[in-house]
């Protein structure tokens, strides 16, 4: 807790405090507007254990402002209602009991109305928070932030766990019009070359936010590798299925193929064939398949066997970061309101395209701790580190993820069988 | 089909028209009422496998009218759309496949509000068509009665259903604020005599609608049988788990102690311990025990080891008919609108009181043909002939079943592991 | 307790002893043959939570031996060895905690070996009791006959569990070599008929030994009926599936119409199709399908479709035991060592032929309690009573059964579902 | 193939020829040792899905010379059994279908005879092979030496595997009478320092035989660490447990977390709590816990946890293969003849101890593909790769490894939830 600090100090708290109470206002805006187009019916379905209701979303990034910001901030805190704290606490342990994850879709109340009252009634109350002329500690400022980051991670999930219900339903129901750009021929595929040697990779603190799993940098030797100048396409991951890609177990991860033989897989997960010809759900309905857009909603055991089957390997996730390094973080994002990857339409002459935006790129790393990493005390330290198993590293954010919340760094991390998020398929070797 | 008849049957028939016209509004708005006092939010959720959204059930409904009736009346009838007839299928394997019942919680789609569209495009028609001059056949009228008994049954099936939906949440919700009953003592349980000999059960054709599952009438042997004046309380049931009753195998089926170590029970599905009391939770909300209102939501099991412990037996579904058939059809319904068992005011002199309504009764008679039973033809014979294995026959209807919809030859029937709908015990020996 | 009993009496019991030593020892000598052709390997395997593995069985006859009468005749009575107590208690909690059944297939020890020596052990003190001067008690020779039933049907047991492991290998282990009689044609499927009215179904106890379950003896009123003069034969059950009896839902229960969504089923267990012909796994190996044998290894849920597809049903247990009553207790039994159903030879002109031996024949009647039914007290209570619930009565005894074992008030009973028992089907209408 | 090789060659090759015949010898011979005090009842049963019956392993390992040798060897080959090839598959989709890995406790056949007959058929043409004049192929004799390690692994998998079946039964068997050696005092743990740098990890291929997964040999960079100087004893892990390790969630992983709420742990998984003191099951039975030996079967959850508990971390793989790279391959092994971890009696000065034998180290490396990394081409090529997901490196070798099969590039693998292997800790920091 910072208890003196002189002037030019306070002077930078005060402009950083300034500054996220208008970015607090913008990214808690977008969680409406990503709302707005649903009827409260959407908002209550749990379609899986993964997924969780859109009203679950709205309340959990309430309830992270409302247990790490205002109840710390005030000890006297009377909570918004007695249940809240248990009824959308995600996982953190140290903040005390959890609603079971698996039935999140069970409830009905608070219903959507009540949710967004709790919102505003949080809002108000941070709004009031950083508003005020007593400068805030820098950590609790850092909170805030991790917070505003929490809540745009929980908009992706929030589009990509809706998309899944809608998959659920064989009315392919319509998340809103959206104007899709025309279809153009891929780039022919090209192979970018990076000289090995000691590289270091991880975030740098003086850059600014970052999660904590992005940290600390450090230094690792690289050996020499070359990297796909862009994602594969829909049409080359159909040439991979109609070569008998899914049915080959020579291309297949031993656990990949038990699962398989569980839950039949032929194709990626929102392909819909009909009449023959294979279509794609997306959140604009039902569509026919584009050929040059990026093939999206594979698992790691599709990647990987993908990868496999075109004689290449996915890349490291230090391969991926000291490619993307250099690269501006431009791409198709959530900004952009496609909200599904596109075709790329001009590929850069020396860089890789499409390293941010689109679909997370499936890395071959298995999520760990970086060398010297420690996880945050309390409660906050629950964030990433507990993960750290079982779970592969994907890079670069996705049509769903805001501009302004990713960078060469950002390491997410799902279970190899995971495909209900945009996730892509980028090659090295 | 009815090609020619008569004067008087075509002024029948008219006469029958007419009252089923009238029926069927009432009835239809019920069904409305019912669902009058949710939000959006808790008509969408699909607490477990038997259970279902109010929504499918206000859908399914309909679609019954619009399959068996405005379907087979036109033969150029358009489906309102052409998905609905799959999604709203229970388990008409005649009409077609159906949307799997374990998923029927993952759509939200069609919204409430269409679903209500649904419901009133049917209506309109269904109105026009018994409004009709042209005399209908018999055989259609029929069809419409069973749509309206079918539609009470889920009405009922709406309540227990919601009430698990709302079981499952912390926040107790309250349905809608109900007006109830002052608790009075439960009078002494009596012990009713009846002389043993051949009887007759089962409907008889001229007295009004029955379900198929309740003929033939048939004669049968019935030994000398005693019948308790009433139902078990709360009070009672107590006692039975003060004793130790949960804890003694010598008390339980081998089922029943198989399944208990699977799903731990220790008490009826709706009672809640808190602060060391027994609360028990309602459509009105969480209420104090009320130790002379009957036990509800007990499994078979439970009532069978109840009946073990208290030296007697469940009757059999033959003895519970001869009792009940000189009973008037009187009790608490869903017609008295307090949707949930009230205590016992007055025991009737010489008649076994609460034969109807208050809650349903577990007899030890599994459900079968009786003989000579034969299914309907077409899709309707699906109705009852199909389930007629492994599950236990109830009788006398509950709180939330209609008046008009009960009998003494009425056979409900559920698996004996059931507890979401409001079933009772009555002892005989 | 026997106290004071006159001369007379003692004679009687002297010479029941006598007679129940004899038989003990040809009782106990029968597991023995059965378990001499198996290597150990065979002995020890648990192919499915419903069966056990033969050297349980073995054990287990012998723990109630030693358990209800050795432990009991003698207070001072040292336990073979302390564990065997729990190790081999199948479900008598009053009798203390089980090894759970489940797992029963986990353990190799003791070994076979071991458990041959626990068998001698106990049958030289029962011998010894048997063959003292002392006159036992009734009560105890009561309870030596139950033991020795009791191992009869562990016997049928031993060589059902046994020809379902043998199921499982691709090998198609051979049990022994046995002769099979010739095949010949089955005469034509007749049916006789039976005038209904007042009948009376059970045990009287003044007929020798039978399960608490087949009492008491009770009047019933009895509807006329008919009942076909033959099993179902192979031929017949193979048209069904030709007919596309397993794929047409009007023809199942709900219930098994679901199942077999689970796992799909085609045919009854023990066949094997091999080059587009179907055959039949049997004791004695892969046979040829003999159209002429009674089919076996059907479900309930098969037995009843058939039923279903021929126009007709299956009788109830009280048609099979008025039917059955007059007939003489012959057949194809354990005793004549086919160890399958074999062809009917010659028809009897007026009674129903194959009663007795080949197959248990499903009737329709869920096992429940008789009228006035009740279990016998303490541990030898829990033999029956217990599972009188969503379990199906067989009637008649299979070629595994031992001829003095079965009679025609014998009610055996399995779940809907179960397949690996000589199960068959005969029609009624 | 080599076709033509000059005389230098032909020398060599005939020696590492005689050499291998003399091994082979040995191996299986060791094989056979491991079976001899075991009864025919323990080497059918699969304790779960991870373990195989020791008559599996017997055959398994044979099939695989028949299959990758003798078949290899002679285009005439006749197979020993026709079914052989299926039923003993692992899981070589090359090679065709396998029976499935769980049901291999369900074949009683072929005996524990019959494969010992199969054994000693394929050992005495291996032997001819191996003692015929004409030279081998290098390629076959790499098979050979393959083979060679193969069996290896499962005769390590034959008694961790057998010791499952035996922690199931509650007679705790003994698999053979064993000495134990006497217990000493733990030497208090010491840090030992290692400075970062570049390194280099991975096989030599100049250093003889090595599974494909250890290589290639690459470099990597290292930064400084320190790593514990002996393994965590059982009286350190028991100060975990009364700490209340096993209670407190921040010491695990969310995936643990949440396992252990559907398996519940307390303890490593031989413990077992007799009147208030922990007891090991072991091979030669239930013994008191040893404070001073080595904690063993805890899984890499486990060991994460303690880890944390301890304020220290697991070591990376290539950690532990740099701090193992100058220590002597020496240690308690299968040849020592203990089966199971002894206490450390004397402590090396300046290397760390007990880095061989004992128990498999737990590091914090996901198994993964070394950069380079390419399976071999064919069937074989199936043996490391197709695992590299999900899974955990263990390093260093067991009680039960043979020493002449360990080294310090070793990779073994396995899932973070496993515990039946003798796997342990070791802190670094």
């Amino acid at each position: 807790m910072t208890t003196h600090t002189d002037l030019a100090d306070q002077e930078r708290i005060l402009e950083r405090t300034a500054s996220l109470r208008d970015r607090y206002a913008r990214v808690r805006a977008v969680s409406e507007t990503i709302a707005a187009p649903l009827a409260p019916e959407d908002m209550v379905i749990q379609s899986m254990t993964d997924a969780s209701p859109t009203r679950w979303h709205l309340a959990h990034t309430t309830w992270f402002f409302e247990t790490f910001v205002l109840k710390e901030a005030d000890p006297k805190h009377e909570p918004y209602h007695p249940m809240y704290e248990m009824l959308f606490n995600s996982y953190y342990n140290a903040v005390g009991p959890q609603f079971p994850r698996p039935r999140r879709g069970l409830l009905s109340r608070p219903t959507v109305e009540e949710v967004m009252a709790y919102r505003h009634w949080v809002d108000e109350r941070m709004d009031a928070l950083l508003a005020c002329d007593v400068p805030c500690s820098e950590s609790r400022l850092d909170t805030v932030e991790l917070g505003l980051n929490h809540e745009q991670q929980h908009q992706e999930l929030m589009l990509t766990d809706l998309k899944h219900v809608f998959l659920q339903n064989p009315l392919h129901p319509v998340y809103r019009e959206i104007h899709a750009p025309p279809s153009v021929s891929a780039p022919k595929l090209r192979w970018i070359s990076y000289e090995g040697g000691m590289v270091e990779i991880g975030h740098r603190p003086e850059e600014g936010f970052a999660f904590d799993n992005e940290g600390p940098r450090h230094r690792l030797f690289l050996p020499s590798f070359e990297l796909a100048s862009r994602l594969v396409t829909n049409a080359e991951y159909l040439a991979f299925m109609k070569d008998g890609g899914y049915e080959d177990p020579a291309l297949w991860l031993s656990d990949a193929w038990g699962e398989m033989k569980l839950s039949p897989r032929r194709a990626p997960d929102a392909w819909i064939e009909q009449d023959g010809r294979w279509c794609e759900f997306t959140l604009r309905g039902l569509q026919p398949l584009d050929p040059n857009a990026p093939v999206c909603h594979v698992s790691y055991y599709e990647a990987d066997a993908y990868s496999r089957w075109a004689d290449a390997r996915l890349p490291t996730e230090a391969e991926w970061e000291v490619a993307a390094r250099g690269v501006p973080v431009e791409g198709n994002f959530l900004d952009d309101d496609l909200l599904h990857p596109r075709p790329l339409v001009r590929a850069h002459p020396d860089q890789p395209s499409q390293m941010f935006g689109d679909v997370w790129e499936w890395t071959q790393s298995p999520y760990g701790a970086y060398p010297g990493f420690e996880a945050a005390a309390g409660a906050i330290g629950e964030y990433n580190g507990k993960f750290m198993c079982s779970q592969i590293v994907l890079r670069g954010g996705s049509c769903v993820t805001s501009r302004d919340h990713i960078r060469a760094t950002y390491r997410n991390f799902f279970f190899p069988t995971a495909r209900w998020q945009f996730t892509g398929i980028r090659l090295a070797r």
